[in-house]
């Protein structure tokens, strides 16, 4: 029996979307739904208008015999600010607080939907750079790294602060963590990144710089190039930042005896016309 | 401009499938096309069937004012086992042995496609329970347990070895742990669990089963309900089990100077007639 256009708009949509920045040639739809590549190349140009028309994302489509289709994600400018002004007033509620100048934000970087869409900011920054690996450090940054991996479709490579029999040999360095002034160790296996691999710093908390400054080191060990750095929040910081160049979306001010929440630098990093 | 069929169902299925289990109204498409409920409906009835087809999970359609659609990821066993034992395949493989009977898996365990099929299957068994939380511990696990938690549309929740200050109050729980047969400790902000809530623990590997004992545990502080146990990986164990109740994808064989991977028990805890 012949599959419906219908059906292999829907089926097609969901292929994209499960594998982001992955050229899928015309002949596998074509194969996958035993229909001529003209009619497959309709389709896609119906799918790629209606995820631009939606702010869901680019459909590359690459012309010629080994042409074919890629989805790569993004997010609109409007549905980020929407979302990061949502998180301000949940971050401001005085419930968060906790002794010593801290927020509570646990739970959000638990949220999948909410993880998805931070994820899907950070990677609209670098949608068009290649990028090898996702790096970050164990444990809190981890979902946020793993949700920026997962729309790169790149690997999720993560440090960690002791060194498990089960990695094989790997590499240490140390660094000045910003919360305890303590040097710190962090250990990477050395299968986990190739040399020349271009890799990006996802965290979900920078105050000094001193952990992102650790992971630069990291990449520096390992003959990678470092193409950037992105954190969920930037906390206030007295003297000099150890890191200077970095998006944060959100930006914590702490004060005597509170906090206020506001947006991070991502409106110039991301969706400004100096990047 | 009236938005036609073919837009709509591209952007219906986007959004379905960012909302695991979320119930969508009827209304809400139909707003937001500007389209007549029935067009709606017959819209959806399109959607769940070529998800059916497909084996990308259910649309279920519930009828009435209050009524909508819900989209509920499965994966199917052909799919599943075609998966596994390329898993079994890869693991296998020489260069992936580590002195001490342990192999390399950190690289598989941060492939976003990878960890989204792992994630899909260990969803399938609990298509039909009612999940309010996943469980798991810091680190190694964490990668795994959120793209499950993303299919099950569930907050993540991470114990921790260290307890931070930035998370508040907290509750400890002792553990034996298998690899070191030492007493450790794993930690838990009070705020991340309500009481009563159902968990699913996750990890990426279960040996003597005293991380999973230990994660059980939590849940019994924190007066909630344990949904079950699913690991990536279990390994050959010499004597009792700490844990009975559990399914795994893939079972580890040490032997004296080889290991041996093949398939876990989850054919009959995920697919099988019994559960």
């Amino acid at each position: 029996m012949k599959i419906k256009r219908s059906e292999r708009l829907i089926d097609m949509t969901h292929y994209l979307l499960e594998r982001p920045h992955d050229l899928v040639p015309l002949t596998y739809f074509a194969k996958r739904y035993g229909s001529a590549k003209s009619s497959i190349s309709e389709d896609l140009a119906i799918v790629k208008h209606t995820f631009q028309e939606r702010g869901i994302g680019i459909v590359e489509t690459v012309p010629g015999v080994t042409g074919g289709a890629r989805y790569i994600p993004y997010i609109l400018k409007e549905e980020a600010d929407e979302f990061i002004n949502g998180m301000i007033d949940t971050l401001n509620s005085k419930n968060r607080f906790l002794p010593g100048g801290y927020i509570y934000m646990s739970d959000i970087l638990g949220q999948p939907t909410l993880l998805n869409k931070i994820g899907r900011i950070i990677a609209t920054q670098y949608l068009n750079k290649s990028i090898d690996a996702v790096l970050t450090v164990a444990t809190r940054g981890v979902p946020l790294a793993e949700a920026t991996a997962s729309y790169l479709n790149v690997p999720l490579v993560i440090a960690r602060h002791d060194s498990q029999i089960t990695e094989g040999s790997t590499i240490s360095v140390n660094y000045v963590s910003g919360f305890s002034k303590k040097v710190k160790k962090m250990t990477l296996s050395k299968r986990s990144l190739p040399e020349g691999a271009n890799v990006l710093i996802i965290d979900d908390y920078l105050r000094g710089g001193g952990t992102i400054k650790g992971l630069e080191s990291l990449i520096n060990e390992f003959n990678c190039n470092l193409v950037g750095s992105s954190v969920f929040v930037e906390g206030t910081h007295t003297g000099q930042r150890k890191v200077e160049d970095y998006t944060s979306l959100l930006e914590m001010h702490i004060g005597e005896d509170e906090i206020k929440v506001t947006a991070g630098n991502y409106e110039n990093r991301i969706f400004g016309i100096e990047e």
